[in-house]
């Protein structure tokens, strides 16, 4: 196969590989956005579910830190 | 189950059921990043093949308006 | 001045009002940039100063509301 | 004055000087979405002024380079 035609194709793989994977991943955000919906018909707000989720990504130490300087810095300015 | 200790456990379930789609997603964010690294290796220039890859979502007839007018614009500035 | 002669003026009038008005807009975020490393240098914590900035931008009931329930998130889920 | 007094004036300061630099800069966002509009009121398409825009970025080697590779590209998976 001439060098031109193998490089076609093996452009046209790649293309057509990260094409499926980004697929699956539109289909796990449905998926997300749906578990949302479920949980905002429940009640719940989804602004704060997903930042308890972001916070929960965090090591806890760090995240008692941030916790405890945000605190520090609000109250500072009379916010808490 | 007091009203209080099931919300709980509901909000628990919401949290945990996003984070298990998250790593799936996360997961094929670097299945992604490994096909783009495998065509690097052979050649291929990364962020030509991910405009490659955005503007084949487009429709057809709206990537090639697109394309007419960007060939329009970028010649009257003499970039082409 | 033919039809076609005066878009490519007009094109590249706005472009370069564009142009000149992102470069102020670039000079006002090298200032901020500035800023908080001075802060960084004094031992404040960016991180949580960008924070504080984006919470002073909410709504007053807004922040209180929002702080509240996360509270109660977090509590429920044995992070405070 | 008490250490942390001197903290509290040196924090709310460096807060409000940022957000006097966040206004600005809020302003010339408005400013170059006039632009654009106006633009857009004489017929001129906003998405891709905008392209052409982030493309006169680009240094003029790499502007040619990544014109060339796309083409290569584009070409090769028949879209142009």
């Amino acid at each position: 196969m001439a060098k031109s035609a193998f490089a076609k194709d093996r452009l046209r793989s790649f293309v057509e590989r990260v094409e499926r994977l980004e697929e699956e991943k539109k289909a796990l955000s449905d998926d997300i956005k749906e578990v949302y919906a479920e949980a905002k018909g429940e009640g719940f707000d989804v602004k704060i579910l997903r930042q308890v989720v972001r916070l929960r990504k965090m090591d806890k130490a760090d995240f008692q830190e941030t916790e405890a300087m945000l605190d520090l810095y609000l109250s500072a300015l009379g916010m808490r």
